[in-house]
């Protein structure tokens, strides 16, 4: 009888990417809470959202993760890894939730734990500024006027950049945020004739326990979007820069809801 | 109407990680034909396979790939990649088959198309000898006495390494192969309880078109497995090595064989 | 005229690798402090170093860097890195020094700092489990029992890999430590008949300013330094294990001491 | 006594990252030949070196290096690397050179290597169309019509991209090229007071000896530099693309001609 979560699956079933859930994760996100163009904004939901006003959000993350018995972050290259995700504001059933259309990661055990839950990850590489609690031109201070910056690049191309002037703590977070989020669930059929017709297309709320946060900063943010001849990410280009954040979060994951079977929608 | 064959399904469809097939292959491989333990290779096989002899062949491929107009071959960070392939010895309904243990790769494009085709694709680093047809010491001549290596790591630890030494062109492939090679498609459900129970869970035949091969370079070979804390690799450590072999192939890809669905055959 | 402290060397001098000192560096790291075979130790030490008791440390540090005005931290993947440092005890005039047989770091731009201080680095891959001061198992907290990890692998080999647990804060640095380093710069010569006789080969003491220490936590440590068949770490294997640490600290750099030139020791 | 070319030198001198010359190379180059503003180009150029019209070629080369008796390629990780080379034409001394203000490759060794040759090497990811010789959508054919790309990025900027179509065989090389390249070899000092006064700081002739070429293929080529915030290589900006090329060539590399001290020439 062959074990693993995800493929691959072997005898002892130590060997695959993602091991079975809860999944645990600690993170430092740098986010920038922005509004888009409406339009392009609700061309990107999925069947069963409804358009809201153009509100979204980035967030910039250095995770660290654990399985429930693994200790993974002893052995960190197992355990670390840099995720920008971008969020949509929609309704779902008349209830703000939020979407991700684009989300991106450098470690290939979270893109498969991501696509257990229907992020649409792929690979790319983002960088966040750390602060150290040090006196040094080379750190900011997590204080007023602390300056943080973030990046993100896919295929050795530059997708955006933003920046996060730190004003002052006790901060809500920024929303679009994960509490609501919807994703869909995709796995696609390859036998000839039925490439249109997926094999998984589900309409998924996300849900995770145990969320733990530290305080959240806010201030002011820079952020730009960079063309790009393949991804559609530029058609998220901020029309306004709202806010920033920086916060510390921990949570776990080992479950999610159905919203909607989405096969009755692809085309016959 | 979101389009896209996998995620990120998006407007225009151009964002997806894979896009719809036919998918294009190129590849030069360094191939080690072994012996492991026959015992040890059953313990891998998926219901409906039925166990062989042992024998199995190691591939270590520089790939190029393009998708039918695409043309991803000019912005190769788009197309290139490195794979290494286990294939093993098994029988489906009394025929010899291969299958799939381990592969590894280093793009995430290719670990998509490769989960659509049941590849049980993860993250690995694989390094080549390449071949310039120029008198130098810093490259073999893809003649008799050719010296030629691989090695194969993943998450900073390294795996597998071999040598071929090239004796006569003119050989037939190693066995086992891709022409009939039999892969497990699989996607986990994460809503609560269901975790042993996938959405998808099927045994399928590859299928592949417009097959090409070069000149089959046959000779002396080495295979090292290195031990492993979690990847159960080693299980498949040789007994006896048999043989090396180099050459280019090119294939396309646009269809499957369901051969069975394996969700009857999961626990309840 | 030309511009820069490093190649490239251009125009405006907004090009070459390093800019002018000084140079900030932030880093958090975990080490640990073991004893090595003396006289294996003493095989590693340049002319002018005396031999010592065999004392190591082995410090995993995550960087993060900026230039005097250049705020390299708002766009990260200029400013961070991650290094394993290997210091050996040694003697100079009969002082107690540190020396660095081995440094391996992951940015282009902290090797040619290095270079400049005479770090002998390479490139290699660190990791170090990080601290979210929140509860969680994806974490360890910086509290008695806290358990890190840390790894080293170059060239696709695990080269060590290390565990501490805290168990009290408010210890001295471990020991050697970089207070009273001694590097050699050296800088080869290409021309024929010239190869063993250096343009640069120089003994020289680091200096570093405004170094700012967090509070730092002491407890237990495990080390392993694997076989390698090119790089002669193994002959620094613990035959003892000492100590564990883990600290933040801050420094800048903009200065060094020549001790000697020792281009009269080479061969003729 | 230590041993090794280059740091780090140890007892065996078997983990210095450049060892003793012979250098051995083969590559396949993509190349494009270009006319920048001659003024700006003139701008790069170090003492004794004088101005020329402004022609200049870009060089997107995937290398296999060994050295004497090391075999390297065995091990590629320690042997291929891939290499983006602008070198313009200039003068010395009335005759018609090349200089090379910027080259970006993405191995620690051949940076090493290149700075004991005054290559001004930094880090950067270079990636360029292979050919396998095989009818597929996958590959371009070294053939009439058959098309190549290549990229450049740097620190997840990307800062070129060329296209080559082939036209014809039997061409000359690309000019300016590697058979009269001049360089700066620079080694800064760091003691206070020195920072503008290295220790080496060269004017010298590049040589190399059994230079093999394949037939070098020509035909049309594009090329786009893109802005960057910090590297001046838009600079070179192309006003006039003139040919593409595509070949093969080994060499090897142990010696090099001092041309000037250029330490006079720096300011006191």
């Amino acid at each position: 009888m062959l074990k693993g979560y995800t493929l691959p699956r072997t005898p002892r079933g130590t060997s695959c990417l993602a091991p079975e859930p809860p999944w645990h994760y600690a993170g430092t996100a740098l986010a920038v809470e922005f509004v888009a163009d409406p339009a392009r904004v609700a061309a990107f939901l999925p069947a069963g959202l409804e358009p809201a006003d153009g509100r979204c959000a980035a967030y910039f993350v250095e995770w660290q993760y654990a399985s429930e018995t693994g200790e993974e972050y002893l052995d960190p290259v197992r355990s670390q890894y840099r995720e920008t995700i971008f969020l949509v504001s929609a309704g779902y059933e008349g209830e703000p939730v939020a979407y991700c259309p684009f989300i991106f990661v450098d470690q290939d055990v979270s893109l498969m734990r991501g696509l257990a839950q229907g992020w649409p990850k792929q690979s790319g590489s983002t960088w966040v500024t750390r602060a150290y609690d040090l006196p040094s031109k080379a750190t900011p201070a997590v204080a007023p006027g602390g300056r943080f910056g973030a990046t993100l690049a896919a295929r050795d191309r530059r997708l955006a950049e933003a920046t996060v002037t730190l004003r002052e703590p006790g901060a809500a977070l920024p929303t679009p945020n994960f509490a609501r989020a919807v994703n869909v669930r995709y796995f696609p059929e390859l036998a000839a004739g039925r490439h249109g017709r997926p094999a998984v297309h589900e309409l998924v709320r996300l849900k995770s326990r145990d969320v733990m946060m530290s305080t959240v900063w806010k201030g002011e943010a820079t952020l730009a979007v960079f063309d790009n001849p393949y991804l559609e990410l530029p058609d998220l280009r901020p029309t306004a820069v709202l806010a920033g954040y920086r916060f510390s979060f921990a949570l776990t994951v080992d479950d999610l809801v159905l919203l909607r079977d989405l096969r009755g929608d692809d085309p016959a």
